[in-house]
């Protein structure tokens, strides 16, 4: 049976921004996005951690996943963030992506109390069997607040329609392990930024990245050395970009990328309380940042 | 200016029971509150961790604090869980309990994304400037996956109504560093259960806690022994109760109390997904601890 | 069969002064262990952490042990410190300590290679088969490098001459898990200074401690608010303290002890390197501390 | 001014073994090291962690020396490692490592009290201020105790003969840190055998490794493709020795490369306590890895 495997490359992960009065903002995301869909990414995925999905109430992730699928149009594949605390909430959002259109969901278990394994694989049938579309499972501890094994991982691509693993922990090791466990042909992505190459080498299919929102021709010139399996240009590529990625990791991406849009003359809008803009301080450093690339 | 303190002793926390379907039980939900406020606990604190409170739709929490504040009838103090992801949300469920009555509220912050410190002081002053009753800093990374210290926790209490804190982490060394950052007279609970004692030891005003569910007279014989500086007394009491308090922590409170009230004979209704019943094997050992105290 | 429990109280640590050149010190060694023998200490305890043990060579070992033996001259239990990386080493200590009339021999368990349980089992059994004086097992991660759990240190009590444990985690919730796994009875010390008072309240026979080197009465006033249940004196006394605990378990004990008695007009000598002099502007804060105290 | 940097490639760790009694057995480590010399590792380091380095005696030190420089006979670099406790002895052993025609010497920073920053720069600087053979500063908080960040490390730079870095913490990040702090022609080394292929890859100009007692031919390749710049063999020869160098790491290196001699039919002899033999089960384990692999 050959699995559905609809994401590579460079996976581009839109922010929400608001407005002054605290809405979202959808003509200004859909001005965001199409940035991206411009500059050449090869998917994008709203309703991450960069979109801040857990602070959006229902009907304004619902809002998002109709003007991304409108904004995008069928340039390329889009996937929908859709996790959320419950279950129940997760398959309501998960169907509402499929029939959106989206060519695949993304759920990252989230933590108020910790989950078994049993619990989180329940979680995530129950999703899978409410849908058709594939979903890649996303293991970020650092945000979702559970850790899941890379030999978990490789569980849970025995249901049917989980077919793509997210791994975000910046350990390069668990995505060996991951191989190890799941074979050679998993389809793994890399969610943590200041791993880009290294994933890569380690056989990622893709990077999931906030990334393209301010350095994406960087970005795609990285996927591109390692297509061409040109190690001495994709470490160079990754070095140039490498102090970008690291502090929009270290600052929280929502607040570093709306910091970074603004010092590139984009408006992104305002943050939803109780996140805030970045300092002043932080703003200059990220602005010298830039500035070395430009 | 003195502050206003309306907690001590006792604090129980309930559980939210849910039916069949996965509805909010409302009348189970009064007679779990009902068995802890006959047994004399000091008051009552609902929508905390083990109310599940994050896995509730705002409908549905309000409902409980309704439900509450019927059932209680001013027999005890009553404090409101009313913390959320964003600030908006905080301050509506902080001025419904406001209004409905509660004697106070408790607010963990929550993540997804980390807060800075300037954030989380701003979501707490935001919070306290739109309602009137004393509030209580919750502190939790456990679950709220936020982390303040004692030193930051002291620095809250400078906004006017954040006048008690409550400390989850089961450091011991957390509560006297607070004491030394914040006075002797500071009001501080203790949210770990296995640290009853120590806190008490250390000062604490009041024990926030779960146990009540299960072992009220117990809980309230610890209590007792310190008011009466009994320390040979309120060691005994502790270790009588200990293996219930750290088998509770460790397996999750909505999990555990509700299979020791099933132990118990009392019906705690069905868990929401993705949480799940307490293993078979656990129950079992949990039948052994409650029964080691009969 | 009754167990041979030589100590309880406080329980005092020399340091080890060095000269300009490097040499151990042993009259000022002298010196510095007759202050607290004066003060009224229960026991001493040289060769331990605040001893830099494991920085001296086996002839300096040898001198330290005889110097004491010789000032204590039966005044108070003397335990010696025997650790080592190799049981051969420890072995040839422990027998050095019990033919120089030492009370007890204390052993922590050292980590280069991570040891396993069995091998530090073997390693107790091993030393404790060699001598007949009581063997108090130590737990101190955060200098041996080796984690022992509360639930393993009761297994070392089943060795017939290990008979007290030392626990220095700082966390207050493995001593009432000894008592868990090893009864009522059972003879812990602690050894994390900030954990003095919690560490009495679970029941601790002593208090294993650098800091009378520093604060002889504050800590023998502590002991005896416990003995005598005197739970409100108890708390004053610790909270009077314990800025001083904490800032020489922070700053290290060698390097703050030192300084500690350069400010009380006490010559302590030198520190053998790497380990060296406390900066000034430590010194100065310690300098506050002990000034509040005065 | 060009530095010296004697080592690159495949740097290969024997273990140290031992007779029946405990004494260390030259003539069998001749013979281990002859073998991995035959297979063509680069370069040989005596005395590091798998040579069980801080549990031998000085004179045990010394012999080890002797002895590698006479089997090596000038065919391969020598590194000698020369840590210790205590900034006397390291510079005792440096000097007699250098006399006896070492290419370089490594010193790892060790702990009991942990250091500050400033007291590991002045012992690194007064090493090397003793010899004049270029030194490897080594991080390994796993064994050491101690953790040395990549910006830390690069300031070690400065001092004139310190000029490798080794790093083993296991996180790929860091050696792109040390880049970043220390400029694109650093000689850094990698000692996490896990993450071999990844530290080649982001640019380590060695692998520092006690697998070519085991599997010497495999290490070879793999560095001889990263030399080509083969990514696709590089990945391939990694993935198949990922196993042995995953289970040699969480075994710990002397056991686990001992019971790997053994299964290979080479006598590895003793182990000194309180180090034991690897468990059966965990040997049988071994065996299937390596059989896997023949």
């Amino acid at each position: 049976m050959s699995r559905n495997i609809p994401l590579k490359g460079i996976i581009a992960y839109p922010i929400t921004p608001f407005s002054a009065e605290g809405m979202v903002d959808i003509n200004k995301y859909k001005t965001l996005l199409e940035r991206m869909l411009k500059a050449g990414v090869h998917a994008v995925a709203p309703l991450g951690s960069a979109g801040v999905l857990p602070y959006l109430s229902d009907p304004e992730r619902e809002a998002i996943v109709m003007a991304t699928m409108e904004q995008v149009a069928g340039r390329v594949p889009v996937m929908i963030g859709v996790s959320g605390l419950t279950t129940e909430r997760v398959v309501y959002h998960a169907r509402f992506a499929e029939k959106q259109g989206a060519a695949a969901v993304m759920v990252i278990p989230m933590s108020y109390w910790k989950l078994t394994e049993t619990e989180i694989f329940a979680h995530f049938d129950k999703v899978a069997s409410a849908i058709s579309v594939p979903i890649m499972a996303y293991n970020n501890p650092a945000t979702g607040g559970l850790d899941m094994s890379p030999e978990f991982l490789a569980k849970l691509l025995k249901i049917p329609n989980v077919t793509m693993i997210k791994e975000s922990t910046g350990d390069v090791s668990r995505l060996h392990r991951l191989v190890q466990a799941a074979g050679e042909d998993v389809a793994f992505y890399n969610g943590s930024n200041p791993l880009a190459l290294d994933a890569f080498v380690a056989g990622a299919t893709g990077w999931c990245t906030a990334a393209p929102n301010l350095i994406p021709q960087l970005n795609l010139d990285l996927y591109a050395a390692i297509t061409k399996g040109n190690l001495a240009v994709a470490l160079a590529v990754f070095r140039k970009q490498l102090s970008v990625l690291q502090f929009i990791v270290a600052g929280g991406l929502p607040r570093t990328v709306a910091a970074g849009l603004e010092i590139l003359g984009i408006n992104a809008g305002h943050l939803r309380a109780p996140l805030a803009k970045l300092s002043e301080a932080d703003t200059e450093q990220l602005r010298k940042i830039l500035s070395a690339l430009a």
